[in-house]
């Protein structure tokens, strides 16, 4: 019997993805610049299904790679000549608990259907990427993932209460606690983050925070980025921490006007996008205070969203900007470092440079109240010139962010894209002390091998499956 | 050269303190119930002292143990036989940064020091264990440290952003990022609430937080626990999230009066302290709706602390309630599960019961937004046959605590005092794998043996120094 038939065994038919086509359509995630297609790609219901798959990639020698949506921006589910595990098909919540506040769902479960579990009884799942309405809970925990109310609500990590996760050698374990606690070591905060590394996270219990009982959504207008970055730095430092503060550049602010007609000032070189939350009736003379800080900054005008629908469109155009980039190139990379907001202008104008340098269009759509950053470079992947121009850029940036203090992701991971950075970051002893906290539970290299760490510290696409694996 | 001697040489004479009495003065923390007095307690002043130390102690074979200001509950700094690193005077702030909102201090530093060195600039560092005006950042760490404001605002580890560490090979590292994010595996994550048994952390970039512009704080007096339990449920359930939420009982209410005259009711059964922070503009309107929730739960009476003195006396009272707890017995012993919220009523009735079946008074003063108990048993440590109630009481609330889905500890760690407890938090396997992630920090097992990990899982008290030690 072949690997691919006893995989149907565990799962059905329907639920093995092993020709031609289907092995392309699972070849990539969003990051643009690799590919590698997988034996198979397959779709397990439960739990169980999971660890079985598990076991039978561990009796084959053969690596395995779990996937949520595909979204992850830095290549972390790419998975050559091994068995991509689908988590799709468990998308159920399972259990509301909000008396304490609670939730479990499944890995599969769509990040935005968490919320809309609960809105009704007024609660919601505070994470909120932008990729909300396609990326599964199990994919944001394995990076971690951040969103535009990361600033005042946390990362991912601030809301796990407890994972079920099935380990690099098929056992199925329960890591943290769902009070909100850690007893002995916080194997739960290191499983987040992980990239899919240290096993396949199944099922979580998560936090659930109140909706507030008001919002105020400003859009305040620049003439330059200085003006808006320099702003983001002196509300924060007026003591006043926003749910959300984003920035659009110039060049963001026209596709996305040409996506959505939501008003945006074409003429604009910035945006910044300041959400306020909280009691009703404190909110308007925050609001006012923060009005006053982006005019003493320089704002041309400061509008506000009138409505909930105008703060709805207001924040679809917001989080479907990266896409609407297609209108200028057929492929864009999406960088993800985050420095010092105090450094926010220094580091704009340096990026700016290294997109002239190259001769590159750069535009900026990012997190600024965090100080993490989405330079977006655009370019036509079918042209090789402009690839190597590109990696050279995304080098550049990535080593300014780091110069300035910074790192090399805020919310969409390492994955292959960034690993040959880490020892930019890191001396070689921390990375070998990473690599052996893998080894304690991915001993045999075969779950999400060639991800995080620097090639030459462990597993990679060095890495030659049995089973006449394609590797692109 | 005896080992004092080297120890000398590193230190200085007047920073190894080996006499029989300085043995005996470090010979427990604020565990009563276990001593275990060291080889010597050395204070370094600098991190390559300490690092020095630590090779040193490899280098004989000796066990090492931090010890901050030993304030832990639960046994977490004995050092049977061992060398002492105690980090008291390494307490230095070494560096503020307002714009970035974050501030570096020594391990030795004392946690309510940090808040006066940014309070007149409007900043604090928010967390606040009980022992404040005592513990230090470095203990704080070890055991992932709240205090009341947690409910709000987190426990340490949500606040820590760098660490400086001594590896327990004597190599210094810096784990974490300045900036707030995690790149690769989170080490530093990992490193917080371990306890000192991955290394000794000398150093620590730490958030701090604005000054919030208003605060209010209530004091809800109710005739039986069991109003003031169900008053804190459905607060939470109504939305609120207060900056603090604690429970007094009628036990504690009267010793913290003898000790204080705060001016609290002596016949109430509770109080519950309330605190409300925010803007100003809303925040009567949120307290209002407080007096509601406590009114409508069967609050007999809710005051108002009318001035920042009056507030900072009630503060006072309730962080120094457990010790007062000496006026009606010369020991007592803190247990400091968390449980679910909405079973704190259920609870809090069967721990009188299980104080009723062994003839002790427990006195309970706690975090009750959290659900994280401090049950406090009163007992005699001269009566061999009360210490052995007290035991059986201690297991009877810990079994109890777990059996109603809750943990062995909310902030105090698991040390000596609750090791034992954590095969029936954990699966065999978890505690394997704890153990193997352990030993990729500390292999040798030197550094803090016999702390957190079930003795059969690893190095323990059976651990035999040379040198001639004494373990008690």
């Amino acid at each position: 019997m072949t690997i691919i038939e006893e995989l149907k065994q565990i799962v059905g038919g329907d639920a093995v993805l092993s020709g031609k086509g289907e092995r392309m359509t699972y070849e990539r995630d969003a990051y643009p610049l690799e590919a590698a297609q997988p034996l198979a790609t397959v779709l397990p219901s439960t739990t169980e299904q999971v660890a079985a798959i598990v076991k039978l990639c561990v009796k084959h020698d053969i690596p395995f790679t779990p996937r949520g949506a595909g979204t992850g921006l830095a290549g972390g589910t790419l998975c050559p000549g091994g068995v991509l595990i689908g988590v799709a098909r468990m998308n159920r919540v399972l259990d509301i608990d909000l008396r304490n506040r609670r939730l479990t769902a499944q890995a599969g479960a769509v990040n935005v259907e968490l919320t809309k579990a609960v809105a009704g009884d007024g609660y919601l799942y505070a994470p909120d990427p932008s990729s909300q309405g396609a990326s599964t809970i199990g994919g944001n925990i394995a990076n971690n993932a951040g969103g535009p109310h990361t600033l005042k609500y946390g990362v991912t990590v601030n809301h796990v209460l407890a994972l079920e996760m099935v380990l690099p050698d098929g056992e199925i374990v329960t890591l943290g606690d769902k009070t909100e606690d850690t007893n002995g070591y916080d194997l739960m905060g290191l499983a987040v983050g992980a990239e899919g590394t240290f096993g396949i996270v199944t099922q979580a219990t998560l936090r659930l925070v109140r909706q507030t009982q008001a919002v105020r959504t400003l859009l305040a207008v620049f003439g330059t980025i200085d003006d808006a970055t320099q702003t983001v730095s002196d509300i924060v430092a007026a003591g006043i921490v926003p749910a959300a503060l984003e920035m659009l550049d110039g060049v963001i602010i026209q596709t996305v006007e040409d996506a959505f007609h939501y008003g945006f000032p074409r003429d604009a070189g910035a945006v910044l996008i300041i959400e306020l939350d909280g009691l009703a009736a404190g909110i308007d003379t925050l609001a006012a205070r923060v009005r006053d800080v982006c005019t003493a900054s320089g704002a041309r005008e400061v509008r506000q969203a009138s409505t909930p629908q105008e703060r709805a469109k207001l924040w679809a155009a917001r989080k479907k900007a990266i896409g609407t980039l297609g209108r200028l190139a057929p492929s864009c990379v999406t960088q993800d470092c985050v420095i010092p907001r105090s450094k926010l202008p220094e580091v704009l104008r340096a990026i700016a440079g290294i997109g002239a340098k190259h001769n590159l269009r750069i535009a900026n759509v990012f997190h600024a109240g965090d100080g993490n950053l989405h330079p977006a470079t655009l370019f036509d992947e079918r042209d090789p010139e402009q690839v190597q121009r590109v990696m050279a850029a995304s080098h550049d940036i990535l080593e300014l962010c780091i110069g300035m203090g910074g790192t090399l992701t805020g919310e969409h991971g390492i994955g292959v894209e960034k690993r040959d950075y880490m020892p930019l970051l890191f001396p070689a002893e921390t990375l070998r002390t990473m690599s052996d906290v893998r080894d304690v539970f991915n001993a045999a290299g075969l779950c999400n091998p060639g991800k995080i760490l620097p090639t030459s510290h462990g597993c990679s696409f060095e890495f030659t499956p049995r089973g006449g694996a394609v590797a692109v």
